[in-house]
C-alpha cells in the first residue's frame, strides 16, 4: 500500500516546503498575491474571471455529481446582483454513499499523493481567482477588492497553511520502521512496522454567508488531505463560491485518477435543515462549522459521532487606556469598524474607555472626545458613497438589518447608521456603521454579539475596570480578537495576562496599516479554541491531528 | 513572560533529544531499563525499594496536600498482602481551588521549564522504581517482574514518549516571531508577535485497577507538561502506585520552585463516585480515563466542558489461517493468553479458526488440534504453581471472578480454569486461563469483552468468514489488538485492510518473543482512536495537541 507519490507532489514540493517553513517560523509569508492588479495577474485575468462568473448566472451550475434530483436556487446577492444559479439538490443517502465509496483509494494513496493533489487544487483555484472573487463579492456583500483578498488569496493561503500542518502531522511517524530489540545473548527481536494514516470517515464542511471560502477552506482541506472525503454544505445564500471550489477540486481529483466524489456539494432547498441531517449521520465523522453560537453548540452536543470544529459568535473588545498617537488610534479603530460594515467575526464591538478620559499625545481627551474621534473617522470613511461602498460593501442578510433596527433604541447614538445608494448596484443594501455610547452597567446589551455595523463605546470606571469587563464578557461569550491601547507597559502586560487567561488573541497599539480584525495566514492564529467563540484555532496542530488516526501493522523482519 | 528555563531542562536535555528522535523514527528505544537485575539497578535497589514499600503499610500515606479531612483505605491486594495504607480524603472544592491557583506560575514558566521539571519527576520515579513496582504488584495482582516492567520501566517510557510529543507540539511555533510585510513603496509593516502556550485548565486523570501507572502516566504527564494542574483519581483498589507518583511529583515541583498543588491525589471513600463529581466540574477541562466502556461513554457524553480521552473495553481477535511454525504459533498465542491471567486490555479474546482446520508445517491441523495446541501451551505454562504465578499473577478483582463463573456454562471448555495455591501468598486469588470452544453463531457471547482469563476458539466457515467476524466484532465493540497467522500474502493483506478499516493495530505471524498484547513505547501505538475501544492513541500528536491552546499577542516593532 505504499505507492510512488503522484507527480503533483513533485510539482508543488517547493510550495509545500516553503509553507512548512512558514508555519515553523510564523513570520510573514504568502503564497498567493493579494493584489488583483493586472501587473500581478495579467491584463486579461480580471475580465476572464468576471466572464466566467457571469457564465454561471441564470443556469445550472456544471457539477456532474451523483444523486441529483431537482435543482435549487437560494441565493440573493446583497448587491442585488441577479444570480439565478441553480445547484444540484442531491439525495443525502446517495451523496454519503458516494463519498464513502471514494475513501479507500484516497486513503491508500498516502500523504504525499494527497497533499500533491490538494496543492494542485489550490493552484487550479488560484488560476480561477477572479471567478472566485466575483462569486464571493456577489454572495457575501464584500467589496470586490476585499472579496479578492479575503475570499481569494487569503483563503488560499489559509488552505495551504492547513495543508502544511496536516502534512507535518501525518508524517510525524515514518511510513515504515525497523524495530530491533536486543535480547540478551540471543538474536535481537526484529520487527518491521507499517504505520497507516487512516481517515476518520466522511467530513462535512458547513459554510457561512460572510466568508464562504476563507472560513471553509482550512477545515475542508485539512479533512481532505488527511484522507476524508468532504461533503460541502454551503450557506444557502453563498453557494456559488463553494460550488466553484467543488467543481475545480473534482476536476483535479479526476485528473489525478481519483474518484471525484471525494468532494461533493450539498446544496439545500430553503428551510431544509440539511446540515443537521448530514451532521447526525453515522458516516459523518468530522464536522467543520462557522456561524451562530446556538447552532455551533447544537452541533457539538449532538454530532457526537464526529469530531466537531466550530467557530461561533463572540464579543470582541478594545481597551483604550492611553496613546501616543491619538489620530492613528482613531484611524485604526475607525477603519476596523468600517471594513465590510463590521460584518467580520473579528470586528471589534466593545470599545472600553474610562469615563474620565485618557492621556494622549494631543493632551487629555475626554471620553466623549475619544468616542467622537473614532466616530469621526468612520464618518469620513463613509461620507462619499462611491468610496464608502469599496470599504463597507453591502449588508449580507436580513439578520444584520434586524439587529440595526433593534439597536436603534439602545444607548446614545454617537454615529447613526445611514442607508447609502450604491453607485453601481441600484439594488444593493448598504448601511454605514452605527456607534452607540453605553454605560458599563449595560452589559446585558454589549455582553452579546451584534454582528454587523454596530459597535459600542462603553464608559468604565478605569482601565482596570475595562480589563475586568473584557475578562467578564470574553469569558462568558468568547471573542476572536481583543486590542489594547496604552503607553503604560504595566497596562499592556495586564492586558496580555487578561488575554491569556480568557484565551483571546491581543493586538497592542495598532495605529498603522495592520488592523485588529485582520489575521495573516502563516503568522497569526485565528481563534484560539480557549474561549466560547471557537473550539479550535485556524490553523494549528490540534486542528488537524485528530482528523486521521494511525493504524499499525507489524511482522517479524 | 519569557524566562530562562529551569536547570532541570539542561539536565535532561539529552534524554529529551533522544526521545524526540525516537518518536520520529519509531524504531526500538527505551530510556528506562526493564530488567530488575542487580547488575542493572545495583545490589541494594530491590531491598531498598521493598523496604520503602513496606514502610507505607498500615499507616497514613505521607502527602501534605490541602483539604484533607478524614483518611480512607480502600485497597485489598489480589495477593492478599495486608496493605492498610490510608490516604487523605480531600474536599473536592479545596483540591480544585488549589489546583487552579497553581496554574498561572506553571503556565508562565514556559514549555522548556515544564518539560525539564517533568523529566526530573520521571528521573525521581525511576530512582524509586522498586518501590513503585512493589506497589503495582501488590495492588494489581501482576507478578513482580511484570509489575516492574509494565508498571515501572515501561510506564516511565510511555510517560517520556508523551512528554516528547507534547514538547514537539508546544514548540511547533516559536515563542516570538518578527513579521514584516512589504507595503509597496512605503516602509514595510513590522510586528512582533508573542505566542503563549496556554493550558486548558485543571486536568483529571482517572486510574484503573490493572495498570495504575502504565495507563495513567501518558495522559497525566501530557496534561502536566502542557501547563495543566493534574488531579489524580486512582482506582480505589490501586491507590498506592499513584500516591507514590503524586508524592515524588510534588517533591520535585516544590524543589523547582513551583506550587506542589500542580499534582494532587483524589482518593475516594468506597462508593463515593468521586470521578463523576470531579469530571463534571467546570474547572476540569481535561479528563483521561481507562476502564469500562459504560463509564467511558458516560464521561464522553457528560463531561462536555472537558477534552475527554478514554480507553475502554474491546474484543481483541486473532485470525488463524495457516502457519509455517505451528509450535511457535501455539507457544506465542498460549503465552499471550497466560500473561497476567489475560487481564490485559490487549489480551486476545477471540481466536477465529476455520472449522475445516488449517495448513501448517506439521501438515494439516484440524480445528480441534489447533485449539488443543494452544490450550496445551497454556496448560503447560500454568502446570507448576510456582512457575505459573510468576506469569499469571493474581485475579485483580471480583468482577473477573464473576465472569469466570458466568463463562463456566458457555460453550465447550477446552481448558477449564483452575484455582492455584500461591506458594508465597496464601491469601492470593489465583486462577488459570479458561479456553472455550464456540460456534461462529455465538457472537452474542464472544462479541463482548470478557476481561480476564477467558478466551474463545471460534469455528468459522473459512478465513474470509473469520475476517468478516473480526470486522463485525471490532467494528461494533472495538479492539486494541488483532493478530493474524497466515503463510498466504493475500490473507495477510486482507487482514491488514480489515485492520485499517476497523482501526485496530495488527500483529502478523508472531511466533517468537514478541506478543500481541505487548506494545513497545516509542514504536508501537497503543489504541488507535479509530474504533470503539478508545477515542485516542497512546501516544501521538492528537493525544497531546488539544491539551493546550496558543494565544498570541502582537504589537508594532
Amino acid at each position: 500500500m505504499t505507492e510512488t507519490p503522484h507527480p503533483f507532489f513533485a510539482r508543488h514540493a517547493d510550495t509545500l516546503e516553503r509553507a512548512l517553513t512558514a508555519i515553523t517560523e510564523r513570520a510573514y509569508w504568502s503564497a498567493y498575491p493579494e493584489s488583483p492588479s493586472p501587473r500581478v495577474y495579467g491584463e486579461t485575468a480580471a475580465a476572464e474571471g468576471e466572464a466566467a462568473f457571469r457564465a454561471y448566472l441564470d443556469g445550472k451550475f456544471p457539477l456532474d455529481q451523483p444523486g441529483t434530483g431537482d435543482w435549487v436556487a437560494t441565493e440573493a446577492s446583497p448587491f442585488g446582483i441577479d444570480l439565478g444559479v441553480t445547484y444540484p439538490h442531491a439525495d443525502p443517502d446517495v451523496l454519503l454513499a458516494a463519498a464513502a465509496a471514494a475513501l479507500p483509494g484516497w486513503r491508500d494513496a498516502g500523504p504525499q499523493t494527497r497533499v500533491g493533489v490538494c496543492l494542485e487544487i489550490l493552484a487550479r483555484l488560484h488560476a480561477h481567482i477572479f471567478e472566485l472573487a466575483n462569486a464571493v463579492h456577489a454572495t457575501s456583500g464584500q467589496a470586490f477588492v476585499m472579496a479578492f483578498q479575503a475570499g481569494g488569496a487569503h483563503a488560499l493561503d489559509r488552505a495551504l497553511e492547513s495543508l502544511a500542518y496536516a502534512y507535518r502531522e501525518m508524517t510525524r511517524q515514518p511510513a515504515t520502521a525497523s524495530w530491533e530489540k536486543p535480547a540478551g545473548k540471543g538474536d535481537p527481536l526484529r520487527m518491521t512496522k507499517t504505520f497507516h494514516v487512516v481517515p476518520r470517515g466522511v467530513a462535512l464542511a458547513i459554510g457561512c454567508n460572510t466568508f464562504p471560502t476563507w472560513n471553509t477552506y482550512p477545515g475542508l482541506f485539512a479533512s481532505l488531505v488527511t484522507g476524508n472525503p468532504v461533503v460541502v454544505k454551503p450557506h444557502p445564500r453563498a453557494v456559488l463560491p463553494l460550488a466553484i471550489t467543488v467543481r475545480y477540486a473534482r476536476e483535479v481529483l479526476a485528473e489525478a485518477g481519483f474518484d471525484p466524489n471525494l468532494m461533493l456539494l450539498a446544496a439545500e432547498a430553503p428551510g431544509e435543515g440539511l446540515a443537521s441531517t448530514l451532521a447526525l449521520r453515522p458516516e459523518v465523522r468530522i464536522v467543520d462549522f462557522t456561524g451562530s453560537t446556538e447552532y455551533g453548540d447544537w452541533l457539538e452536543a449532538n454530532a457526537r459521532q464526529a469530531a466537531v470544529y466550530t467557530e461561533k459568535a463572540g464579543v470582541n473588545a478594545i481597551v483604550v487606556d492611553s496613546t501616543d498617537d491619538f489620530a492613528g488610534m482613531c484611524r485604526n479603530i475607525g477603519f476596523s469598524l468600517t471594513l465590510y460594515s463590521g460584518q467580520m467575526c473579528t470586528t471589534p464591538q466593545n470599545i472600553l474607555v474610562p469615563a474620565g478620559g485618557i492621556d494622549t499625545d494631543q493632551g487629555h481627551k475626554s471620553f466623549d472626545e475619544v468616542a467622537a474621534g473614532i466616530a469621526g473617522v468612520v464618518g469620513k470613511l463613509t461620507g462619499d458613497p462611491a468610496r464608502a461602498v469599496e470599504l463597507i460593501g453591502a449588508i449580507v442578510n436580513d439578520g444584520v438589518l434586524a439587529r440595526l433596527d433593534e439597536v436603534a433604541g439602545v444607548g446614545e447614538q454617537i454615529l447613526p447608521s445611514r442607508s447609502v445608494e450604491h453607485p453601481t448596484y441600484p439594488g444593493a443594501v448598504v448601511r454605514t456603521p452605527l456607534i452607540a455610547k453605553l454605560g458599563a452597567d449595560a452589559v446585558g446589551t454589549y455582553g452579546r454579539e451584534w454582528l454587523g455595523p454596530i459597535s459600542f463605546v462603553i464608559s468604565t470606571d478605569s482601565t482596570p475596570h475595562s480589563l475586568a469587563l473584557l475578562r467578564q464578557t470574553v469569558g462568558e461569550r468568547g471573542a476572536l480578537t481583543a486590542a489594547v491601547y496604552s503607553t503604560d507597559d504595566a497596562v499592556l502586560d495586564a492586558a496580555e495576562t487578561a488575554a491569556i487567561e480568557t484565551g483571546v488573541h491581543l493586538s497592542c497599539n495598532l495605529t498603522g496599516g495592520v488592523f485588529v480584525n485582520q489575521s495573516a495566514a502563516f503568522s497569526d492564529f485565528h481563534g484560539s479554541g480557549a474561549n466560547p467563540a471557537a473550539n479550535a484555532a485556524l490553523t494549528d496542530g490540534a486542528y488537524v491531528a485528530n482528523r486521521f488516526r494511525v493504524v499499525q501493522a507489524r511482522r517479524h523482519s
